[in-house]
């Protein structure tokens, strides 16, 4: 054997082993979509999550609903609910607001209905009881028993379709209902749900298109849809209304819904696949054609559950099944979106609502930035630097036809949800790590157009006269002007990298304007008028929801930790270190809550409320106050309080992948308390193992000795073998690659990660 | 002199002389934009036409709007009105309905401000008085004095652009407000006019361009703009809401405005050109390059007037100055839409909301089929025969995208507004005329799609099943059932042609479905419900309006004579031909009315309404009654009387070109009271002399002698020279071209047209 055939058959050996290897891994099998689909009880949030089919960041997300017309949950799913009323297309997986449900398909049998009836009363319309015990789902998979019909229900999916399997008992009156009046809340007056128009179209016994055009949370959504079946459409009834068409080829209308009859006499299950496209039907069926094209529903299914490993084996970690499955079915929801919504051509519609035409064939959007410029984009950038550069491509298409990065954008559309121009953090991250796959020129360009060009809830021209946000000028002035502060020191980052000195000044200036608002009378950052006043009564208690208050859905104890971009100078404000230290004890430890809190708080460990973001960079604090056990104490609590593997495994919304991420960088040992530095503040590892596969092909792993519930506090660090006493890492460390050790024990290590 | 170089000479001197010769007959001299735009008094109706400039069949209507959030009249422009709220580019022409009144730009002066203000309080708001007195306009150009501001606003326009001319005082506070909040009436609920989003960008010092989507009457309507500006924009404030925003570059939202600063102490006028595009920024910029290249705005003004030149030179007529005025205004007003909707590229928007391309680079919209098939599609028909082939094709293109042909199309979506499927009658007509440019077999399958797939207002199950429209299953019934057989009876005379014998032989069958709504016992058509009943109580003066009653804005006595397929059974029913004289000697006598009139009706001759289609082709039954002469007193009447030219020159809404279609018909001498069936009865004409230029390059004349207000009764005719005794001709009469003649005299010659 000569030494070069050795290498060849050794080279694929590892080849081999290494796909067995990661093959064998079957990380998969920890994702349980049903995490975050229920609240513990009517006072608790549900996390919003839906327990659907989806492939990563694909458009479809073919998911059950329990609720029409759904609201809260935003996902449409509750899993304390009794009934289903059908599986809709697309979902958001974790908001605060819902909208998609897009295209709900129904199979019943026995006598027809067109409408869905009531939770109350199932049996007024199509929906039908269900049971958890006849219940399943797994990536890229959904099954349930639809208990009224005897119907077993299967979902799969690809990126721009649905498959559907639905193995009817024998009979002849098998229908598939098909309803495009299922919305969001149509009641709720100030997202204004409408639809302008839709349509059914029977092409031929075996083919289904249309669309719906719908105003909602996304101004406007064009759905498009191209549905194959695997059986003759035996009859129909269309409906408009209250009007019904009896085999009728087509049905156009604001409130219009179908049931396609079948005959299922030899127990073959009735597949169907559905195309989407937010363009033309011709372009949904040339997305269905391009991803399924056969009949092999069980192969669709492996197809997703092989693009959710892949992406899974970014990070291989050891814990316990616990663990895994959070950590795994949390990597699974941030993965879920932002959502490539162009067709496989290219074809996307533009925040101009005009058709324009990707080159890279994909239009991500979906990006809920004010949560996930925390931890969900960071992470991102570590493990999917192709798809952040992608994202960023995207986002730069808003600026280009908006005039401004994206805000809260859905559909591709801004809708102005939350607060602060977080793209800014987002763009500059990558830009600093040096991702690539985007023009850093043109994207400093749109960084600093979304930084002076005015526009909702960003009045440059107020923000430059009076160095902070007045309230009566502004609406959540003290959360803006916090916030508007860190985006500020973003872009200076960039323009000093960019060497654009006037700029990198302008807007260091800018980031110092928090501290305009700080009231050492109160020693809270409290809201001024434009004539300087501080606006009263105070109290530090009292919540803001998302306008009419200066604090945006949190209180002054929330945002008074909010300058990530320089803690020091916060902690100055706040009297020292010993001061600021205890002041977190007592935002940790003060239990008063007011009459009213805003419903996103929840998660409270004293004023703290991991339920929702603002609070989810505070834990970490300690570290620069000298105090780094504390920051490990209730980092350790709230991963092992606040997260577990059931249906109410969040404490709040996951809100688009950020809840996770938190647990996932946490769970690891370290957070990006400021997304945009490269810094990473060390907390309290809980996973025995963490290797986290670089792009470059290196892997940084971290290890965790003796980590348990009790074992909170950091014993010892090693980075690469060597002591480290620092209290965060670099994302220049990581990219090193190499080994972060932690020993854990029960009684905090005091002199671990001071200066001594 | 060789003979071929004298040929070459002669012929240049024809076609120069030709070209001379057209060019001084100017009738577009003959146009006055006025009128139809003013009632007489709040009790009558605008003919809902607008003064502005516009070019055939094009796009952009650049006209004032005297009101803002129009409602009536539907133009937007009512000529009592006192002021001027600006200039929008798009609107209908003669509908009942408002909408379009897309991107209003408004010159001002002084104190800057961007909303409108109230007609009583106009210095609240950019609005300004104006008189008739310093107002003018002319095809293709509109002009104004704003006497607020002393500013001289003069309009044009190409097909796809506006052009202004502002000419502001010597100064530097000259404004243009931009306002994207202008609209129809968003208080009007049944419409639910909603801007779903808009955009105003500053590009450079001499650029805006933006959008506005907005659902209304039209269910969802794009429209971008690109404006380029002769002088620099010196200053901005950028309006979204309660927001103001100084010198930015851009705002979105859904009530923006925008004011432009510029100075003007040179006092040479401001000139803005702005293109549309319903599908992008992009081609409404292409589409300005393609058409405007300069800033002539005097050389597109006089482009405009060559362009209606050319088309009013198809029918050249002799008679006095204002039957010449209303002539050729009704020209000009049928030939103001429908409206090619496409890009300069062919880019159009689908019924299916989806991007298409037009191959021949248009698509036509605007179809207010229920009115115009009745005289203005066979007007069309007649001198436009290239343009109904391209209507066809755009009609054509709804059924692909939509399921059906077109009810009432606006900006190429379906609104259903009025009964019928009327585009059949408008297709089959051209089909049997032998008009080129379409396929006849796909037409013949929209058209009998059209007749089988219900759809609102058209349950064809329930036709199919009853016989007639029982009113407790669709309302309107009567209406639809008598409007349902026409249309039936076109579907089988394509049949026919077609050969297609099962088919010819169902639809005339359901052709006789009028014939189960007359009951005898009252002699009216009238409502059964679905048990055979007929509804109570029942008076045939009551009214009905679109919905509710079993008349379409009308009564039982307007809709009495509408069987126009088979008018000798219609007399059969009546008893005879006496009898169904009498009747309508009672119809145009009885004086009567209701409490409750609909507010179409109007222009009344007994229950007579010439304001409303229902009652166009009811003069003309005499003919059939064998009392011609009783014909030719009311269509004389009706020519004389209920037609001027003064801005309340209609008696009605003009309707998009039918009321027009109507007096170009008759004053001529015949109209189309079947209008499918090539036939045209004879009525009294009024002009001197009508020549219409055939597509073949034959032409029709029509001579008249001794017409007058009391010279109304035919004496005698000859074709060709030949006499002549029918009271109808036919469209072959007109295609051989010759000589119509007509003798008219003050007595009734009762012997002409009555078979002897």
């Amino acid at each position: 054997m000569t030494k070069k055939a050795f290498t060849l058959i050794a080279s694929f050996l590892i080849s081999y082993l290494g796909a067995n290897a990661q093959s064998s891994a079957n990380l998969v099998q920890y994702i349980n979509p049903f995490i975050g689909t229920g609240a513990v009880d009517a006072s608790s949030l549900s996390g919003s999550n839906f327990p659907g089919a989806t492939t990563p960041f694909g458009l479809v997300q073919l998911s059950p609903d329990t609720q029409d017309n759904p609201d809260n949950p935003a996902s449409g799913y509750d899993y304390n609910d009794k009934t289903i009323v059908g599986f809709s297309h697309t979902h958001l997986s974790g908001t605060g607001v819902a909208d998609l449900f897009d295209i709900l398909f129904m199979p019943t049998t026995g006598k027809i209905y067109t409408t869905p009836g009531t939770s109350e009363n199932p049996e007024t319309g199509y929906r039908s009881r269900f049971s958890h015990s006849q219940e399943s789902a797994k990536a890229g998979y959904y099954q349930v028993k639809l208990l009224d019909y005897n119907i077993n229900a299967e979902l799969t999916a690809t990126e721009h379709a649905g498959f559907h399997r639905y193995t009817f008992p024998q009979g002849s009156d098998a229908h598939v209902i098909i309803d495009l009046n299922h919305s969001l809340n149509k009641k709720r007056s100030y997202w204004s749900c409408r639809i302008i128009d839709a349509q059914i179209r029977q092409v031929n016994d075996r083919t289904i298109e249309g669309f719906r055009i719908i105003t909602g949370w996304a101004q406007l959504r064009k759905v498009y849809f191209y549905a194959e079946f695997s059986k003759p459409i035996t009859s129909n009834e269309m409906v408009s209304g209250n009007h019904i068409y009896n085999n009728n080829t087509i049905v156009n209308g604001t409130n219009i819904r179908a049931a396609l009859n079948f005959d299922t006499k030899d127990a073959t299950p009735l597949l169907i696949k559905v195309g989407l496209s937010e363009n033309s039907i011709a372009n949904a069926k040339e997305n269905l054609n391009a991803e399924i094209s056969n009949w092999n529903f069980d192969g669709i299914v492996k197809e997703a559950q092989a693009k959710w490993e892949k992406e899974l084996d970014k990070i291989k970690i050891e814990g316990t099944t616990e663990q895994k499955q959070i950590f795994y079915t949390g990597l699974y929801h941030a993965f879920t979106q932002p959502n490539n919504l162009a067709d496989v051509n290219g074809d996307y519609m533009g925040a101009d609502y005009a058709l324009h035409k990707a080159k890279d064939k994909t239009d991500y959007s979906t990006f809920s930035l004010w949560d996930t410029y925390r931890a969900a984009n960071p992470l991102y950038t570590l493990i999917q630097p192709k798809r952040t550069a992608g994202f960023i491509r995207s986002m730069m298409r808003q600026y280009e036809t908006y005039g401004y990065l994206p805000i809260w954008q859905l559909w591709g559309e801004e809708n102005y949800c939350m607060i602060g121009n977080h793209a800014i953090p987002v763009i500059v991250d990558a830009a600093l790590k040096g991702i690539k796959g985007f023009d850093i020129n043109e994207a400093y360009e749109a960084i600093k157009a979304s930084s002076t060009v005015s526009h909702p809830g960003s009045p440059f021209d107020v923000w430059t006269k009076y160095h902070y946000m007045p309230e009566d000028l502004q609406s959540q002035s003290v959360s803006i002007t916090l916030e508007m502060s860190f985006d500020d020191w973003c872009v200076a980052q960039l323009a000093k990298k960019l060497g654009k000195t006037a700029d990198y000044n302008e807007f260091m200036q800018r980031s110092n304007n928090y501290k305009n608002l700080f009231d050492k009378s109160t020693g809270f950052f409290r809201a001024k008028d434009a004539n300087g006043k501080w606006v009263s009564p105070f109290n530090p208690l009292d919540y803001g929801g998302n306008g009419g208050n200066p604090y945006t859905e949190g209180n002054a104890w929330q945002y008074l930790w909010y300058v990530p971009q320089n803690v020091p100078e916060l902690i100055n404000l706040l009297g020292g270190k010993a001061a600021f230290a205890n002041k977190l004890d007592s935002f940790f430890t003060i239990k008063d809550l007011p009459k009213e809190v805003n419903g996103n708080a929840s998660g409270f460990i004293g004023q703290y409320a991991h339920g929702n973001e603002p609070s989810h960079h505070i834990t970490y604090l300690y570290n620069d106050a000298g105090q780094p056990w504390k920051t490990q104490y209730y980092v350790a609590d709230v991963l092992n309080t606040l997260y577990n593997n059931s249906s109410s495994g969040y404490s709040g919304n996951e809100d688009c992948g950020q809840m996770s991420a938190w647990y996932i960088f946490s769970s690891m040992g370290f957070y990006p308390v400021n997304p945009a530095s490269g810094i990473y503040e060390i907390g309290s590892p809980i996973l025995k193992k963490a290797s986290i596969q670089l792009a470059s092909g290196k892997t940084f792993t971290v290890n965790t000795k003796n980590a348990s519930e009790v074992n909170v506090y950091i014993q010892t660090v090693t980075l690469n073998g060597k002591p480290y006493n620092k209290t965060f890492i670099t994302q220049k460390d990581i990219d090193n690659g190499g080994t972060l050790n932690f020993v854990m024990g029960a009684q905090p290590n005091k002199r671990w990660g001071v200066a001594q």
